[in-house]
């Protein structure tokens, strides 16, 4: 096990009929006035709009509106949000949305203080001192961000695909309402959990670990795949919904990062090079092409930990070797609809080249191994097709 | 799942060679005065206490020192810390020990701003509503105090033992580091590791809960049964160590109460009288004792958790049933050297008749069921003699 700091100030207020108390949240705080960010107009379908208006308005709290976050979040939208934010003076974020609109609402946040451009954030060349205070109420489980200080913008320029973090944008406070998700189409919903997944496999390869936080993985892992299953049959399933919310926050608030050296990070690295290029796949789909290749490509590197994998996690018993499992995860994945090749995202092999291209501007990727641009083109072809 | 709030500010500094960075901890948020209290000296045996002088040293910060604060910690010795606190105008309480000192400086750290006595806080006549920052070295693992903000004091004039919750004893920053817990005594270790064990488990048997957090459980309490067993034989392990550690961390900082309607706790209640009535009767002993033959009489309540404990946790596969999980679980207490009836702990039938009397002034206990007078008195006869 690894030494570590865990400091993690964001107040989650989780369950039923919670969207409500965002309003009072705000004022308890002494807030005012906020630009109230959100995505294509879902939220006046769902009712999540009207909720948070009404207790915004009780509360005696003021709004500037900004909308139009898309997935996949760019960086000219981020611009725009600074521009309002400093003209009116507000004096905190609040996302209403999945993982697009509250990762922009970190970059909006920080970008609020900072002379310069915000992206310098993303490249490195600025760390971020100061932020407004973010609120969130959480409308798709996905990327866990409504309980971390990271966030992940695309450059439309630059086709870069990059994430930054701060103690200063973990949100002040979340609000996870399972029931506002009972009406998400089913590929979000797959998508959103093979996120999470994905999140808890980085740092379950990583190259340190602990017993313990190997037994929380797994136990988190589990539990998403079954309440997947269980929210593809019956969306309007509590138990299912909630258990599926909560293992979504609890994949990237630090939890599962107790311990390690961070996480690998490669697959990541790997898939956000995809949704540059093609924004219209979903994070969560271009993960259950990548990180099945990853874990082919570096198998030798981690085959007991594949192992344990598949006996702790997919019911393999004695049977599991290294290969099944990744048969498995890969198979569990088609059986909830996902893709699991490159090919069925639309990519040729001229793209490969291209991502390839994208992906190796930061190599070497990744600490099982440190990936060139060789290794990354090699796990590209095998996610290429099977 | 219940609906819940989570919001743990504490910030854990986790690791080897960790207790060195209690100074500049301290200095980073401004504190240049403490009131540093621990326990019978063992720290200045492990080489901690000069440690942390040294840390506090380097980082220009005065202390003032408090010592003798005994396991089962008193109230008048926090009363006696809260008037030296008060004389010499400290900014900060720093605790440097196990649960009872860390209880202690919470107790310490709430009374300074209270003109009433403190163990109004402990009776419900007092809510807290500020507090010093308190500052955490531990030095053994058991109660989780280190990242929650409950403590718990005995009142020797009336016998009570009795907890105290607040948002603001929060511990600002607690440093574990495994490896001063290398030189602990056997039965501190098992005691420590049954109080841990015994946490998860109030929530695990709680009315409500969730698939997620109970996996999260079975986890964490299958992780400090091996390496407890693993650091009986090798105290020195660091792996084993710095899982038990975090374990029990982990077993109490509101992760395992989440979705749950707060634990049942009747165990807790029960075991808090045993310590009142012998001081010498360390509450994981007491625990060891109680919790099995809790379990035994509201066993029909419980079946089904009881066997998916006995499955998942104790490895009884399709054997399992509630009363063998009970069998196995006291054999395990036993087999690491816990006491398992209220004899052994040197109780005679009498003393029975006198912790029903103090536990039952606060009945009714617990939810599974709510215990009165005549349960207390049954559950402490199972207790008594098997």
């Amino acid at each position: 096990m690894e030494n570590f700091v865990f400091h993690n100030p964001t107040k989650l207020v989780f369950g039923k009929d919670t969207v409500e108390k965002i309003g009072e949240e705000l004022r308890k705080n002494g807030i005012k006035k906020v630009l109230m960010i959100y995505g294509g107009g879902s939220i006046k379908k769902n009712g999540v709009y009207e909720k948070v208006v009404r207790s915004l308005h009780d509360n005696g709290i003021t709004k500037v509106e900004l909308s139009g976050i898309r997935p996949n979040p760019v960086l000219s939208k981020v611009h725009e949000a600074i521009a309002v934010a400093k003209k009116e003076q507000v004096e905190a974020i609040l996302a209403v949305g999945g993982g697009s609109v509250v990762d922009s609402g970190k970059a909006i946040a920080a970008g609020y203080y900072y002379e310069g451009d915000i992206w310098d954030a993303f490249i490195g060349k600025y760390a971020v001192k100061k932020a407004l205070p973010l609120y969130v109420v959480l409308t798709m489980s996905a990327t866990g961000t409504e309980m971390n200080g990271n966030g992940v913008i695309t450059n439309e320029e630059t086709l870069e695909k990059l994430g930054f973090g701060s103690k200063y944008v973990y949100p002040v406070v979340s609000i996870v309402d399972p029931t506002v998700q009972y009406s998400l189409p089913r590929d979000q919903v797959v998508y959103g959990a093979i996120d999470a997944i994905s999140h808890v496999m980085e740092h379950y390869f990583d190259v340190a670990g602990s017993a313990l936080i190997d037994s929380i993985d797994e136990g988190i892992i589990r539990t998403i795949m079954s309440a997947t299953e269980k929210v593809i049959e019956e969306p309007e399933n509590y138990e299912a919904r909630a258990n599926l919310c909560l293992a979504t926050t609890l994949a990237l608030n630090g939890l599962t990062k107790m311990g390690t050296t961070g996480g690998d990070w490669s697959s990541h690295d790997l898939q956000h090079p995809l949704s540059a290029l093609k924004p219209e796949v979903a994070h969560g789909a271009g993960l259950a092409v990548v990180f099945p290749a990853w874990m082919t490509y570096v198998r030798d590197l981690i085959s007991e930990k594949l192992i344990k994998f598949g006996k702790n996690i997919l019911n393999l018993g004695d049977d599991a070797t290294a290969e099944r499992t990744i048969d498995e995860l890969r198979r569990w994945y088609k059986s909830v609809g996902a893709p699991i090749t490159l090919k069925e995202l639309g990519f040729t092999q001229e793209d490969v080249q291209k991502v390839t291209q994208i992906a190796s501007k930061h190599a070497p990727l990744g600490k099982v191994k440190r990936l060139d641009t060789h290794d990354i083109e090699s796990i590209y072809r095998i996610a290429y097709e099977f």
